[in-house]
């Protein structure tokens, strides 16, 4: 496609939403459109204005319909009942669809999966390009250290998340067992008090910061005699996962109706 | 004192007692003895060689009234029972010391506080520079930020660690507690996993790394909403305690029969 | 005082306006008022909708006297002339300020001075407590390395960032050279390449990092023989800046007119 | 070979050597023998206390004809024009070599590479595996990320270093050169100070830390909006060398006379 995508940002008034916006205008592209709930204060504001990069000329619209007009991918990062309506009112428009939405139950997910055989969809449980990059490196370090190593995974989140370890930590984790021929079930070592006797070359360790506002910051150690080596992957804000999304959008709209990852959009299937 | 303090070294053979001969070398003294066990092969070669700075012109000796002879302090890193006949000999040499050796019993102990009476002792917990200066960084962060931010200690160690935390990161630990009128046994945190609910800020987290040859590392995170401040000290090899060592030898010589630490040696108490 | 600072935001509509009404919240106090200037299209929205928080029932008004009758303080991080302006409203209305703009040209610092002798103004180089803590841990461990060690300071801040190193970095090479009677000018080495010699340990060696949006990170390394010991400080967001603003804006409404800055709401003079 | 591979160490008093009769005992072989400058006080010592190991009954010989007599492969990180009489007598004994010996004149090149025609030799410029390993990892990442990122090159090393950047860094920001099509020459930047502008991002930048003993850390940063991958490589001690010298022995005395190096042990070419 030779010409700017037009790309449209659903939900542009939440703090993601916003990013979005910024994320498209950085990226070197045209907004093309901007939605928010009809009742909200926001709309007929202009949207550059909403993301604090200045008039855009793009009034945010109540309804989701006038947007698809104008474009060829729209962005969702909202909830899964918003989205719900998104799908079907994207499927009537032709138009494509990268979903960063969360929390759908099953009928929502087949209605994804459905949705996915008449129109392109990007679906990825993480849109950072720096994460899939980093599954990638974790298992070429793995492969080429084996077992002359110990490996131990260092998360850092917010003080508000409740879980533990991240879903990222444990994915890196499952990367660098499944390389290593190890059951991460068996061998992940989630914290050290008292008496733990030696380090058991085997396991893979977790280590799990919380505190202030950290976005998400991942570290896995591949430690040897006299020297290591770290992998580390930094969230700073939101703009990781909105950047992600615009490569998604602009890579989509090329693509035939299926359902995609972000694996797909980078090619490192 | 005027002159270059006359420093030997006791188990003069050992890992650590080669580092030790670098660090008085490094710190620009001559070594004035090294003493090794009688029975040992390295008796009779040249103390610089033994420690890879090429020919000191100083034998090591197996005996250590020879040694003491030309020395006005002896630093000891060896053994327990070794140590015991050290204090003996310097009491009667009239020579001071400065003891790294660890794991005394009880009568052990009391002849050190006795041998103290009549010599200079410096016997520290923890030799290195760093480490004591970073207790007095972490007391006044901690007193400043307050209950604004979320506290976290990341420790590293070697994998034949059979402990954890580390002695250090504990010590780090009580120190910031004390700090904010925390009980540590209370609020240490030591590992997280599966639902944990959002951070309580009262708590102290725990994060213990181990793998390969890690000589020692600690992390203490003060965490805030758009900021943090780490304060982090990384030990690398054994010359971090040696050098300490030396600068609480050149110390001591100067001082009356007493035992003291080294925040003495510092001037931080 | 005892009830809650009622505290205004100029510039509500900026990013940094946006982040200070997240910053207002976040402390648990009440937002007042939220001004923007009256031809922005975002004047009449809800200034919680707009700062991402949902609704907060403060609609942003156009004008800043009819924020002023309900502030005790207002916080301003806007541009020179706009602040000209807020400094004459402010003095008029007896409303406290805290300042962030930057760029002032002498009459408008001459004015800053004249206002801050009849209303309590602050007024600092920097907002974050994080950066104002570490200045003083840097002076500590300065002293207490004194000349035992190497002094390296590496700073990163985003792409766009035209000058180096940051002045934040500069600040803390100042704090650290005058601890040690170093004259920064004499000693500071701003990149390395090719045939250097041997470090002299007088130097202090500044590293600029740039790159994507990194917001600030410093981390100032104290190098010995064995060991190292590093200050760190990390900005992630606005948010740091914000949240030291309001700390000010909270502390300065019981205080007598005068110009202030953060070590002194900090008390860390 | 099913049996343990019978290792000789060269210059075995040096610190190098003792490094490497350590990584000898670490891998789980037995130490074959270990030779020393004639003249050397060390000769008839044994290796292993000389090492700080305890005896393992293996004295320190003066010739190395001795030796070859009971080696299979021999490991050489001495001096040019010791390696130079090193490889004219494992020729004649057709004994394997792992050479690490640097600063060869090119007469002693092309002995080496005349002498590979007749024996297995390795001749390595950095024999730490996780340098070779961050090589590939580097020129992943560099692949993926292409121009969507900013990259710098973040090296320290210890005060008595001459020159800078590091040949590793230099490996490392060729490595990521190629990869993105780029001339390392014309992008390179070694220094930031005063007004730089905006960082142009075909620009790669080197920061050169120098401080006490560290012995090599390198960081090279993949930033983008939001987010940044870092893959870092730190060698704590010259342990990491003799590992991977080790490595290569047992690996080098299976393979055919030719001329070898890592890439080729680590099967990563």
């Amino acid at each position: 496609m030779a010409t700017s995508p037009r790309i449209g940002v659903l939900g542009a008034g939440g703090r993601m939403g916003r990013t979005l916006i910024q994320a498209v205008h950085q990226a070197g592209y045209q907004l093309a459109a901007a939605v928010e709930r009809s009742e909200s204060s926001l709309v007929g504001t202009d949207a550059g204005e909403l993301a604090g990069l200045g008039a855009l000329g793009v009034k945010v619209v109540g309804a989701i319909e006038e947007a698809l007009a104008v474009c060829d991918v729209v962005i969702d990062f909202t909830a899964p009942a918003a989205t719900e309506a998104h799908l079907l009112a994207c499927r009537a428009a032709n138009v494509a669809m990268v979903i960063g939405t969360t929390g759908f139950n099953d009928a929502q997910k087949a209605l994804l999966d459905d949705t996915a055989q008449y129109i392109p969809v990007v679906y990825a449980a993480n849109y950072s390009v720096g994460v899939n990059v980093s599954i990638k490196l974790l298992e070429l370090a793995a492969k080429t250290f084996a077992d002359t190593v110990d490996i131990e995974i260092v998360e850092a989140h917010h003080r508000h998340k409740v879980d533990a370890p991240s879903g990222t930590a444990l994915m890196m984790g499952e990367a660098v067992a499944n390389t290593l021929g190890r059951d991460l079930k068996q061998v992940a070592v989630y914290g050290r008090e008292g008496y733990t006797g030696p380090r058991d070359r085997q396991t893979i360790g977790f280590e799990t910061i919380r505190g202030g506002d950290i976005v998400g910051e991942h570290t896995v150690m591949f430690i040897g005699e006299g020297e290591r080596v770290e992998v580390k992957h930094m969230a700073t804000s939101r703009m990781n996962f909105a950047s992600g999304a615009v490569r998604a959008a602009a890579w989509v709209i090329d693509q035939s109706a299926s359902r995609y990852d972000m694996m797909d959009v980078l090619n490192l299937k």
